[in-house]
């Protein structure tokens, strides 16, 4: 499952080990009332999720800052192998339509793996890949804080869930 | 299966029905030595292609114009559903890759699906749809010939399996 190399220029990776069992770190990612409470490192929240779990359903999240600006994020699935791998994209919507390109030149399109392995312990190895379409791209996501944001969003999954 | 309901404002449809049995449709999308002989409207040529068949996977082909110059286009199939349903995207390479945004302004990125029925007497009932992010890339692709080209592409796979 998790048979995927990262790419070093286009690919940004946060791996550790969490004392979650799989089934739960796949419910906490794939369950709404779940995702809402954990996605988005406080102080900005996550305001609602349209979550069609199958390939070419929809994925979109919609964040809120400290300052109560939302920010949807759109998106789609693309493998979904329950308690072991998830993988959705920001490059398209519902039905695996791409999105709109150039539309916000600042913008860095991404595809995400979420790889779940059972440690033998009750736990999770958790790797999390962001997959990029070129270098700039993926050093902006970079610079935007990827391994921070992401590993506090984990943080916090982890004491919702364990 | 077909239960996709096309955008009038972002998709293109091509359906006729064919007196080529699914499973041989299916061969000739999937096989490179068969889409090799019919994919692209003569005089142009196919002259390579790369195909993967698994989500995720790439399906590259390479076209040459009649004066020689090669044009590739890089893709990602999306589902797989043998004789039935096949789905790629131009919006992603290998892996679900985002392509490149905006590297080429005059580019639409467009997600097919090719979608077969038995008719019942040994034939198909055919129907491409390629979806589009907005309806200028529609209309583009429109205008660029996708009936006609897509058409003639169908009546060669049609020669060619009959």
């Amino acid at each position: 499952m998790t048979d995927y190399t990262p790419n070093a220029d286009l690919d940004l990776v946060l791996e550790r080990t969490v004392p979650v069992a799989p089934a739960r770190v796949w419910a906490a990612w794939t369950e709404p009332e779940l995702l809402l409470q954990w996605f988005t490192p406080a102080p900005w929240k996550t305001v609602s999720c349209d979550l069609d779990l199958r390939p070419g359903g929809s994925c979109n999240v919609t964040m809120e800052s400290p300052e109560g600006e939302q920010f949807p994020n759109p998106g789609c699935y693309l493998q979904v192998e329950p308690e072991r791998l998830l993988v959705f994209t920001s490059a398209m919507t519902e039905g695996f339509r791409p999105t709109v390109p150039g539309d916000d030149p600042t913008a860095f399109p991404f595809t995400a793996r979420i790889e779940l392995t059972p440690t033998g312990d009750g736990g999770t190895r958790y790797r999390a890949v962001a997959m990029h379409a070129d270098r700039d791209g993926c050093r902006r996501h970079g610079e935007m804080g990827f391994q921070e944001g992401w590993g506090a969003a984990l943080d916090q999954l982890v004491a919702l869930m364990s």
